[in-house]
C-alpha cells in the first residue's frame, strides 16, 4: 500500500462525532458518506446514539468491532487528543481532523496543534487538517465523500487540494457545472501533517488523475515543493492558484491561516522552476483545467479556428496571437478542398469562416479536413446559435469528426441555445466547451507552454562551484564578533573574488601614500570610492569620484574622500577601480529568504530596474536550465542577446556568476544578502565582472 | 422628433419581404415583431401572400394603406433599390436593410452599396445596414424587436451596437442570462449610413440608457468618434470591445467586413482620449456592464470586502490591489462595532471575514455598518454557500442593508446554491452578482477609472501654435518636384525650427573651409553628422562622429565625413551640433495615418523603446489634458517626474513640442512622418530640444 492508501482507499471508516442532525457537521459528513455510496464499512462513533441512518453507532473508538483504516474526527477540541490516542490503540493509520481552533487562532492554538501532531506521529497516524472540510476519493471502487461539502462530484480525472474550504467548495461547484469530474479532493486546513507536497507525490502516481489543481495560501516547504512538483509536472500538469499576490492579499492570507505568505516574486520563480502552471484566478484555473483534463497536448503552437460567424473568431484570433499561439497556415490541398466545400462568401483562410449558413455536414467535413492537415497542431471550433441552425447536430458533427484525434480540440458554443443538449453532448464526449473563444485560446496557449515545460531537459542540479569559503567564513566570523552587519566595499569585493566572481580591476588604499603602488596595476581613467562599513549609501554623500584621468587626479580624490569619510568612520579606506566602459549594466544578487531559502536575482541595471521592475528570481537549488530561463525571462534579454546589432553578451559568464552567488549563499549561512550593482555584461572574450558590491550579514550572525 | 426617431420609435412598420416560413429571415422578423408586442401597426409586404399571422399582407410598398415610419427590408438584392425608391415615394423616413451581398463581398458589392446609399439619401431615408440582423427598442411604449435574432431581451438600461451579428447574438444571450435588460440594440452591418457615431449621439441623449456597449471591427470616422464619444462619456459610460488587436485578427476583420482596421495603438489612444472604456473580451465587457448599468459610481477607490470565507476574499483583495483599488481603512467606531457584533474568530480588518457561521442577520448588520463608514467608497459582499447556511435570506439581508445607498455594491455568490432564488433576488433588486470576487474587483476598478475620466476638465482644443508654415510648404514643394521623399538632416532640423520646436545648437557646413565660421556659435565638444537625403541610416555607415573636443578634431571629422558621404551623394553636407549632455532621452514624432489622421507619439528613447515598447500615441485633435495624459501613460514617466532624486523634466516644454508636432502635421499635409530621436528632456530652465530629426514626405506629395 502507498503512503496515503489508508487515507484515500480505506476499507473501513470511523466517523467520530457522528450526529443525527443533518446540518450539524457530524451529520452532514455521515449523510455524504452514505449518499456517495462508500464501498467499505462505515462506523459512526457517538456515545449518545444507538443507531444513525440505520448504522450501528459505537460509543467510542475503543469499542469499534472491526479494523478501521481511516477516522474522520469531528469532536469538540478538548476531546481531540484522547480520540487520536484511541485511534492509535485501534491501529487506525489515517485521520481527517475537521475540528478547528488551532494554529489559525494564535499562539495557544499553535501549541495545541504542535501537541496533537506529536500525538499523531507517536500513534503512527497520517493526519489531514485540523480545521478542514474533509476529503474525497471518487474512484468507482472507493466512493469516499468524507467531508461536509455540499458537492457530490462526478467521477473524473481532476485531483484538487485546497487550503481554503470555501474556495474548495466554490471550485467543486464550478467543476460540476462545467461537467468536469474529480478523482480526489482534499481540504488541507492547517496542513499540520499532510501537505500539498504529499498530495502532489501521491497524485502524480495516480493513474486516474490527469490534472492536479492546487489552491494555496502558503508554502510549508518550498524546496520540497520544488523537488516533488518538478518531478510530477514531467507527466501530469499541475495548476496552482496562489493567493496573496498583493500586499493586502498577503496580509489577509496571513490572518486567515496563520501562514506566512512568501514573497510573490519568489512564488513565481518557484512555480516556474517546478513547471507548475500558475493561474491568477479560480476562473483561469477552470479554463485551463477543462482543456488539460480532457485533451491531448498539442505538438506545437499552430491553431486553426473554424467558425460560422466572423466576429467571435476575430476575438479568438486576437487572443490567440496575444498569448503566443500561431494561426496555422493550411496546405494548398486543404485550402482547395475547403474552397470546393464552402460557399463563395466563406473565408477559407484561417480563421475559417463557413458563414451563418453552415450546418452540421459542413462542420463535420471542414473539421475533418483541417484536423488532418499536418500544419495544424490544435483546433478551436466555434458555433454561434442562430434562428436558422441547431446546436445538437453540430455538436454531434464535431464529435464525429474529431473522434480519436491526437490533437486537442476546444469547442466554443455561444448564443441562445434553442436546445440545451449540444453543449452537454460535447462535454459527455470529453470535449471542453467554452462560451468565449478568448478562453479557448488562453487554455490552448497554456497547453502549448506546458508541453514545452514538460519536455525540458532532465538536468540534475550540477555540483555548486567551489570557492574559498574558509576565507569568507573567517571574515564573517570576525565581523559578526564585532557586531557588524555591513561589509565595507573592499571586503565585499574580496568576498566576490573568494567566491570566484570576477571583479573589475581594483585596489584598496588607506592613505594617499599608497596611491602610486596601487596605480601600477590599474589603467586610467579610474574611479575612487569610499570603502566603509558605516557609510552605506556612498553615492549620496559624494563618496564616489569618477573620471580620474591622471595619477594626480587620483591622489587628490583619495585625499578628498578620506578626509570626508574619516569624519564619520575612522576606519574608512578608498577603493580605486578602473572605470568600466559603457555597456549593458546588469544587477545581480542573492538574498536569504526565511521561507524560500537562498534566492538569486538578476535584472537590468540602472534606473530601469525601478521603473520597469524587470528582474527575475531563482530559488535554490537551481538547475543550469533554470538559470538560463531566469536570464531569458528578463524583458531586457534581447539587449543581452544582440538586439539592434549590439554585441551578444557573454551569457556563459553571467550564468557562472549567478551560480556562484547561489554557491556563496549555500556555503556561507552568515551572509544575508549580496548585491552586485552594476555588473558589467561584456561580449565573449571581454571581462564580465562586478563593478560594485554590497554584502550584508545575517542579524543573528547565523 | 430626434434624428433617428423614425428608426427607433416608429408608429408603423412595414416588413418588406415578410414570409410565412417561421425560419426564413422574413418569417423570423415577423415572428419577433409580433411576440415582442410592438405598440404600433405592422404591415407585412409580400406580393404572394394575403394574410400572415392574421395581419393583412400588402403586395408592395406603394400599396400600403397608411403612413409608415420604418421599413424593414429583407428582399433579394436585385429588388432592394426599387424597394428603397418605393419607400421614398411613401415618405418612409427610415429603413433597416437586412439583405447582404454588398461591400463585404468585394468591389462589385461596394459599387452596389454606394448606389443604394445614394438612393437612400435622395429619398431622405436613414439606413441601417445592409448585411445586418436588425434593430430593437425595448422601451415599454415601443417594444420593437425588428431583427432575426433569437433573443427577446428584457427592458433595461443597456444600449448595444454590434458590427457583428454573431457577437451581438452571443452578447444578447449573455445579458439575458445575467438578468441584464436592454434599452436598444442595433446590428450595424456594413454601416453604409447609420454608424456607431450616430448611435452614440442618439443614445447619449436617451434617458432610458445608462450604459452603451459597442462591438467594433473598424472606425468609419475616428475623428468624429472622438468628438461624439468625448461628449457622451461625460454622462454615460461607453464600453467598447474593439476586435483586431492582433495582426491576424485585423486581417480576419478586414476580410469579414471589408473594413480596414486601424492600428491598434491608435485605437487605444482614440478610446483613451474619448473616455471610452476598452474591454479586451466580450466577457470583460459583460463584467463591467453589469456594475455600470446598475450601480452608482464610487466617489473614490476605497473598497471594503465583506465575506463569510477567507480564501475567496483573499483572491478578491489580490485583484483589487493589482488593478489600483485601495482596501478601505475602517474608522475606529466601525471596527469596534464590528468587534462587538462578530465572534472572536472573525477578522474585523478589511477584508472582513465573518467566518462560516455568519447568517443573514450578521450580513445585514455588518453591511449596514461598513456602508455607513465615510472611509468606504464601495462594497464587495461575498457569500460562499455551505451546508450550514441559506443563500436567499442572505441575499435579502444584503438587499435590505444597501437599499438607497449612494455607493456601489457588488455581490459575489459562489458554491453549490441549495436554493436558486438568492442570486435571482439580488439581480431583481438591481445588484450585480458575480461568481468570482476577482471579477467584482475588476468591475469596480473600471468604475473608479470611469468616474475619474468623466470628471476630467472640460478643455476645448486650444488653437494650434503658429509656425512658419509657408517656409515649410515651400521646401516640401521643392522636394516634391524633385521627387524626394526623405529630407536631409539639415532640412529636417530647419523644419523643426520653423515649426517652433527647439533644436540643439547646430550649424551646417558644405566644406571644411566653413568650419571656423560655424564654430564661432557652437560650444565644444561637438558631434559631426552626415546630412544627406540619400544616406538615411547615417549611424550604420559611420556617418556620426562624437566627442570632437577641438576645432582641429571637428575639421578632421568634416573632411572624413564629406569624403565618405559624397561617394554616394554629391550633395551631402555635414551638420555640426553641440554634444548634448547625458540625460533622459525621449523620442517624439508624428505620423499621418490613412484613417486616423495625424498621430503624435512620444516614448522613452534609446534601445528601451524597442525592448519595452514604452510609447504612447495621441490622435488629432489633442486637448492639453490629452497630451498630459500621453506623457503620464508612459511607464517611464517617473523618470521625467523626478524619480530617484533626478531633476524633474520641463514637462511644459515637452508638451509644447508635442503640440507643435501636431500643428506641423495639420498645417503641412505634404509631410508624412516626423521623427525626433533623441529629444533631450532637460529640467526647467535648461534647454529641452531635438538633437536629431528625420522628416519624410508623403509619397503622393499630397
Amino acid at each position: 500500500m502507498g503512503a496515503l492508501d489508508r487515507l484515500f482507499r480505506p476499507r473501513a471508516v470511523a466517523l467520530v462525532g457522528a450526529s443525527r442532525e443533518r446540518y450539524a457537521i457530524g451529520g452532514a459528513i455521515l449523510h455524504n458518506l452514505i449518499r456517495a455510496g462508500f464501498r467499505g464499512q462505515i462506523f459512526p462513533v457517538n456515545p449518545r446514539a444507538g443507531v444513525l441512518h440505520g448504522l450501528t453507532c459505537y460509543p467510542s473508538v475503543d469499542a469499534l468491532p472491526a479494523p478501521v483504516d481511516l477516522a474522520i474526527i469531528a469532536v469538540p477540541r478538548p476531546a481531540v487528543i484522547a480520540t487520536l490516542r484511541a485511534c492509535g490503540r485501534a491501529h487506525i493509520g489515517a485521520a481527517v481532523l475537521i475540528t478547528a481552533g488551532y494554529r489559525e487562532t494564535g499562539p495557544e492554538g499553535r501549541g495545541l496543534e504542535d501537541e496533537l501532531l506529536q500525538v499523531a506521529r507517536t500513534c503512527g497516524i497520517r493526519l489531514v487538517g485540523p480545521n478542514c472540510m474533509g476529503i474525497m476519493n471518487m474512484a468507482d471502487d472507493v466512493r469516499l465523500q468524507a467531508s461536509f461539502s455540499a458537492s457530490l462530484p462526478t467521477t473524473g480525472t481532476i485531483a484538487f487540494a485546497s487550503q481554503s474550504g470555501a474556495v474548495g467548495e466554490a471550485m467543486l461547484a464550478l467543476l460540476h457545472e462545467r461537467g468536469l469530474g474529480v478523482s480526489m479532493f482534499v481540504s488541507l486546513g492547517n496542513k499540520a501533517d499532510v501537505s500539498s507536497n504529499d498530495l502532489l507525490a501521491e497524485w502524480g502516481d495516480d493513474s486516474a488523475t490527469r490534472v492536479i489543481l492546487l489552491y494555496m495560501e502558503s508554502f510549508g516547504h518550498p524546496q520540497k515543493f520544488l523537488d516533488v512538483a518538478a518531478r510530477v509536472t514531467r507527466h501530469t500538469p499541475v495548476i496552482a492558484v496562489k493567493a496573496g499576490r498583493s500586499a493586502a492579499g498577503a496580509r489577509a492570507a496571513a490572518s486567515h491561516t496563520g501562514a506566512l505568505a512568501g514573497s510573490d516574486s519568489a512564488v513565481d520563480a518557484l512555480l516556474a522552476q517546478s513547471g507548475v502552471i500558475r493561474a491568477d484566478t479560480v476562473e483561469e484555473c477552470l479554463i485551463y483545467a477543462s482543456a488539460l483534463a480532457t485533451q491531448p497536448l498539442p505538438a506545437g503552437p499552430r491553431v486553426v479556428v473554424v467558425t460560422n460567424a466572423g466576429g467571435p473568431a476575430i476575438l479568438a484570433t486576437d487572443t490567440a496571437m496575444a498569448c503566443g499561439l500561431q494561426m496555422a497556415s493550411l496546405s494548398d490541398e486543404t485550402t482547395a478542398a475547403l474552397r470546393a466545400l464552402l460557399p463563395a462568401e466563406a473565408s477559407v483562410r484561417n480563421p475559417i469562416d463557413m458563414i451563418a449558413s453552415a450546418q452540421a455536414p459542413q462542420y463535420e467535413a471542414v473539421v475533418r479536413l483541417v484536423a488532418a492537415d499536418p500544419g495544424v497542431d490544435a483546433l478551436i471550433v466555434m458555433f454561434t446559435a442562430l434562428e436558422t441552425n441547431q446546436p445538437t447536430p453540430v455538436a454531434d458533427a464535431i464529435i464525429a469528426a474529431t473522434r480519436g484525434l491526437a490533437k486537442p480540440v476546444l469547442a466554443c458554443f455561444m448564443g441562445t441555445m434553442t436546445d440545451g443538449s449540444g453543449v452537454t453532448r460535447l462535454r459527455e464526449a470529453g470535449l471542453p466547451v467554452y462560451t468565449f473563444g478568448e478562453d479557448a485560446a488562453r487554455a490552448l496557449s497554456v497547453m502549448v507552454r506546458y508541453q514545452t515545460a514538460r519536455q525540458r531537459p532532465v538536468d540534475p542540479p550540477a555540483p555548486l562551484p567551489e570557492g574559498d569559503w574558509a576565507a569568507i567564513t573567517a571574515l564573517c566570523d570576525t565581523l559578526t564578533r564585532q557586531q557588524r552587519r555591513q561589509m565595507t566595499l573592499a571586503d565585499a569585493q574580496r568576498v566576490l573574488e573568494w567566491a570566484g566572481i570576477p571583479v573589475w580591476p581594483w585596489r584598496e588604499v588607506a592613505s594617499v601614500d599608497e596611491v602610486p603602488a596601487a596605480l601600477t596595476g590599474l589603467r586610467l581613467p579610474a574611479v575612487a570610492k569610499i570603502s566603509s562599513a558605516v557609510i552605506v549609501h556612498k553615492s549620496d554623500v559624494g563618496g564616489v569620484l569618477l573620471g580620474l584621468h591622471s595619477p594626480e587626479a587620483v591622489s587628490a580624490a583619495v585625499v578628498a574622500l578620506l578626509e570626508r569619510a574619516r569624519r564619520v568612520d575612522p576606519a574608512a579606506t578608498v577603493v580605486l577601480q578602473e572605470q568600466a566602459p559603457a555597456g549593458v549594466e546588469i544587477i545581480a544578487g542573492a538574498v536569504r529568504d526565511g521561507r524560500f531559502g537562498p534566492l538569486v536575482m538578476c535584472g537590468l541595471g540602472g534606473v530601469f530596474v525601478e521603473v520597469f521592475k524587470d528582474v527575475s528570481l531563482g530559488v535554490h537549488p537551481l538547475r543550469r536550465s533554470d538559470i538560463q530561463a531566469m536570464l531569458r525571462r528578463l524583458r531586457a534579454f534581447p539587449l543581452l542577446d544582440g538586439a539592434r546589432g549590439r554585441p551578444k553578451a557573454d551569457l556563459a559568464a553571467l550564468e557562472d556568476i549567478l551560480r556562484r552567488l547561489e554557491a556563496l549563499m549555500v556555503a556561507c549561512p552568515a551572509i544575508a544578502e549580496v548585491d552586485i550593482n552594476p555588473l558589467i555584461a561584456a561580449p565573449v572574450g571581454s571581462l564580465t565582472a562586478a563593478a560594485d558590491a554590497r554584502v550584508t550579514l545575517a542579524a543573528d550572525g547565523a
